[in-house]
C-alpha cells in the first residue's frame, strides 16, 4: 500500500463531534418544527441519471453538475472522434451517465413524477441532504453543503405561504434568533408594475435593476433603467413604487392604487393580503406578522421559477446574505411531463445559519445526549467497584463512560476536558474503602466527597437544569 | 427543456416518508446508545481524493470505487496515447482526482491522521453515512446504501471488546429482537491452532476453510482442508477443534488444554476471558452475556485486517447473513502514516436489519412526531373556527394540518388515511355553531361530538399511550 499524505478533496469538509453537535442542533430543530406542521421526511440518492439532471440549470449549472466516470471499460464505446479532438464536453454522455445531485428541487420533482400514484395530494415534504456543485472553492462555498427544502405540491390554498412564514419564524425563534425580516414579495405584483409602465416584456430587466436598490441605490438604479430600455417617464412612474415605505398594510395600500389598471398586479396585493389575514388566524398574538413579515417590492429571487408569491429571509444581528427563501411555482414537474401541479415552498441555508448562531454565540453549551460522567480509571484493582457504576449510570439512561485503562489522573481529567465531559467520578482506593465517590464538576472545579445516591443526583439536578 | 421519463439511476432508491420514519427508528435508536456509551457522532466528505481511496481496498475495490470525472476541459492534459488506443484503466487518474466514499473506515483512518493533533485519545465516534460501490445490483445489493460504524482508537483496553458486546445486545434489543448470536472470536486463537498443527503459514488456508463448516458439513471442511495443504494427521488435531461444543466456558477450557503448547493460543484464549469477566461488571445480570454471546472459533472474518477479538451478529428469528461484525485491528492509520495505532470497531448493516424488522412485523406502527389531527376544511367561510384550532394544536407541541383547501370530506378522510394521521376533527357549520368538534378516530371508525378540552384530551392520551 502506497503511504499518502492525507488531505481532504478541495472544498469538502469533515465534521468534528462538536460541530456535528451543532449541526445536528440544526437538523433537528427544524425537523421538528416541519414534522408540527405536517410535513414528513423523504430522501432520494445522491446521484441521478444524468439526463435527469442536465438541461434544468442553465449551461452554467450543467457545467457545475459532477459528473461519475462509467465504471469498467468506459472507452469502449466512446467516440474516436471526441476522443482525438479532446472534446472534453461532447465525450461526457459517452463515458458518463450520473451525476450527483445539484439541489434537492430536480430530484423532488422527479420523485413527484416516479411516485404520483402512491402519494396523495397535496404532498407535503421536506428533505435535509447534501449537494455538490463544481464551483471554485471560497470562503463560505463549498463544493458538498447541505440543503434543507420544505415544499408543498398539489395545493393552491395560500394558507401554505402563510404556514411557510409561521415555519420560518418559529424555526428562526426556536434557534435563538432574534432580529430578521422574513421579506415577501409577489412575481404578480411585478408583472403588474411591468404592465402600468407599459412594459410587459421589460419585466426581467426591471427587477434586475430594482433587486439591485440596496446595493447600488436609487440613482444607480435608475441609471440601470434607462440602460435596459426604461425611459424617463416611466421612472417617474417606478420610482414612488421602488421607494415604497411604511407599515405592510399602507404598502399594499399604495400598491393597490398605483396598480389600479393591472388585473394582474391587483391579483397579487390580493393574494398577499389573504396571506396576512391566513397569519391573523394562525398566529392570534400576530407576533410573527408585526415583528418580521416585510412587503418588499424589490424581491425577485429566480424569477423565471417563481409564480405567485416569494420570500426571503434575512437576519439583522450579523452582517450576512439571506439565510432562506423561496416561493410559489407552477410548473414544477412539467421537466418530467406533469404537467400543471402547483406548489409552493422554501429552504434554509444550513451553513449560513450555523455561521450566524456562532457568531452569536447561540449554539447551546452542553449537548442533551453526550457524555455526562467519567468514571476514573486508577488502577486494574478498582474495576469492581467502578464497573457497576458504569454499568447503573447507563441503566438510568445517563451517557457515561469509564476511562478504559489505568492512567494519570491528568490525563483522565484533560480527557473528559476535551469532550466537554461535566462531571468526572473519582474512585480511588479510598473511595473504594469508604464507599464514597469523589464527584468533581468539571467546569467550577469544585469537588466533594458523596454517597452513590447524592452522586447520582448531582447529575440529575444537572440534567434538568439543562432541559 | 428536453422531456424525459424519469427513472431511478441503477441500483440506487428513493425513501418514502413511510421509509424514512423506519430507517430514522433505526438510526435514532443506534444513535442513542452509541452516545449512551461515550461515542460522538462525525461525519466525513461524500467524496475524497482517489489517491485517498485507492489501493485500500484490493483491485477488485478498487474497480468498484465510484470515480467522479474532473470538470471543465478535463480531457485537456490526458494521455493521447491512452485516448487513442482506449486505455480506460490507465486514463483514469488523468481525468479524474476524486472518488465516492466506499466504506467508512478508511475516510475515518484519514480523519484520525488529519486530525491527530485536534482529538484526544481514545477517540470514540461513531458514523452513519452512506457509501458507494459500482456493484452490479441485486435483491438486497444497492449502489448506494449506509454504513453505520463505531470505533475507538487509541485504547487497547479489552473493556472496549466487552462494551461492544453490550451495545450490540442493547440495541438489537430495543429494535425488537430477541433471538440474535454475537458471536465472538480471536485472531491470536487461530493463529494459536496453526501454530499447534505445525502449519502456522497455512492460517489463511485453514480459516478459510473451517469458516465454511455451516455451509459444507464437517466433510466438506476436511476434504478442503487436504487440498489447502493440510494432511490427515492435522485432521485429528484439528476435528475437536473445529467441533468445539458447550458452554463457552467450557469451550474456553478446552481451548487452554488444546493451546497448552502456544503462547499466542492461550494469549487469544486469555483475552476473552477478560472480555466475559468485563462483561460480568458491566452487566450485573450477565444478561447478555448468558442469552446472546457465543464464542465461535470458526469465525473470521477479513482475517489479513483483524488483530485481537473478531465479532459477528446473526438474528435466529429470519433468514439472514450477518448483520453486525467487527473487531480489533492495530495498524488502522498505517495506510496515512500514523504508526501502531490500535482500535477496535464493530458495525451494523442497517439494510438487513431494516429487512428483519420488517420482516418481524417490529417497527413502529406510529410515528411520535407525525400529524396527529387533520382539520376538515369544508367552506372557506369556516376559516375562523378552524385556523385558530391548528394554532392551539401546534401551541401544544402537537403535529397538525388543516386540509389547506375546502374539498370532499371523502378525500380529506382519504388524504388522512394515506399519512397514518390518527384523528380528524371536523369542523362544519353545525359543529362551528354549537363550538363543537366531532372527533374521529381513524383506526376505529368512531367518533364523537366534544368540546375543545375534550378534544385535546384524546389526543393527549393517545400520545402518552404511545410513548
Amino acid at each position: 500500500m502506497a503511504q499518502v499524505k492525507p488531505s481532504l478533496a478541495k472544498g469538502t469538509r469533515d465534521f468534528s463531534p462538536a460541530e456535528m453537535e451543532k449541526r445536528n442542533h440544526i437538523f433537528n430543530t427544524l425537523r421538528g418544527i416541519f414534522r408540527k406542521y405536517g410535513y414528513s421526511e423523504i430522501q432520494t440518492p445522491s446521484f441521478e441519471n444524468l439526463n435527469t439532471l442536465t438541461g434544468k440549470y442553465g449551461e452554467e449549472g450543467d457545467r457545475l453538475i459532477f459528473k461519475i466516470l462509467n465504471s469498467g471499460d468506459y472507452l469502449n464505446k466512446a467516440s474516436e472522434a471526441f476522443l482525438s479532438e479532446k472534446n472534453s464536453l461532447k465525450l461526457i454522455p459517452h463515458i458518463s451517465e450520473k451525476a450527483l445531485r445539484y439541489d434537492l428541487t430536480v430530484p423532488f420533482a422527479r420523485y413527484v413524477v416516479m411516485h404520483q400514484n402512491d402519494i396523495s395530494l397535496p404532498f407535503k415534504r421536506f428533505q435535509i441532504q447534501p449537494v455538490w456543485r463544481a464551483d471554485r472553492p471560497q470562503r463560505g462555498r463549498y463544493r458538498e453543503f447541505y440543503q434543507c427544502d420544505v415544499d408543498v405540491v398539489g395545493s393552491s390554498s395560500l394558507l401554505n405561504e402563510a404556514e411557510f412564514v409561521l415555519i420560518y419564524g418559529e424555526a428562526l425563534e426556536a434557534l435563538g434568533l432574534k432580529d430578521f425580516n422574513i421579506k415577501i414579495n409577489n412575481r404578480k405584483i411585478l408583472s403588474g408594475i411591468a404592465e402600468v409602465i407599459g412594459k410587459p416584456e421589460l419585466i426581467v430587466d426591471m427587477t434586475v435593476a430594482i433587486d439591485k436598490l440596496d446595493k447600488i441605490g436609487l440613482e444607480g438604479v435608475n441609471k440601470e433603467l434607462l440602460e435596459r430600455g426604461f425611459v424617463e417617464s416611466d421612472l417617474t412612474i417606478l420610482e414612488p413604487i421602488i421607494l415604497l415605505a411604511g407599515t405592510n398594510e399602507e404598502k399594499l395600500q399604495a400598491l393597490k392604487e398605483v396598480l389600479a389598471s393591472s388585473t394582474v398586479g391587483l391579483a397579487g396585493v390580493a393574494e398577499l393580503e389573504d396571506v396576512f389575514a391566513y397569519l391573523r388566524l394562525l398566529d392570534p398574538n400576530e407576533d410573527t406578522l408585526t415583528r418580521f413579515v416585510e412587503v418588499d417590492i424589490t424581491l425577485a429571487r429566480g424569477l423565471n421559477y417563481y409564480t405567485g408569491c416569494i420570500f426571503e429571509v434575512k437576519t439583522n444581528e450579523v452582517q450576512m446574505g439571506s439565510i432562506g427563501g423561496g416561493g410559489r411555482y407552477d410548473d414544477l414537474t412539467g421537466m418530467f411531463g406533469l404537467k400543471n401541479l402547483t406548489g409552493v415552498g422554501v429552504s434554509f441555508g444550513a451553513d449560513r445559519i450555523y455561521d450566524v448562531l456562532e457568531e452569536l454565540n447561540l449554539f447551546p453549551t452542553q449537548s442533551a445526549n453526550a457524555t455526562k460522567v467519567l468514571i476514573s480509571n486508577l488502577d486494574k484493582g478498582l474495576e469492581k467497584h467502578t464497573l457497576p457504576l458504569v454499568y447503573s449510570l447507563r441503566a438510568k439512561g445517563i451517557a457515561a463512560e469509564m476511562y478504559p485503562e489505568p492512567a494519570k489522573l491528568k490525563k483522565q481529567m484533560s480527557y473528559a476536558n476535551s469532550k466537554g465531559i461535566p462531571f468526572v467520578w473519582l474512585v480511588g482506593e479510598e473511595e473504594a474503602q469508604s464507599n464514597h465517590i469523589t464527584v468533581k464538576d468539571m467546569e467550577s472545579g469544585e469537588q466533594w466527597a458523596l454517597d452513590e445516591a447524592s452522586a447520582y443526583e448531582k447529575v440529575r439536578v444537572y440534567m434538568s437544569d439543562m432541559s
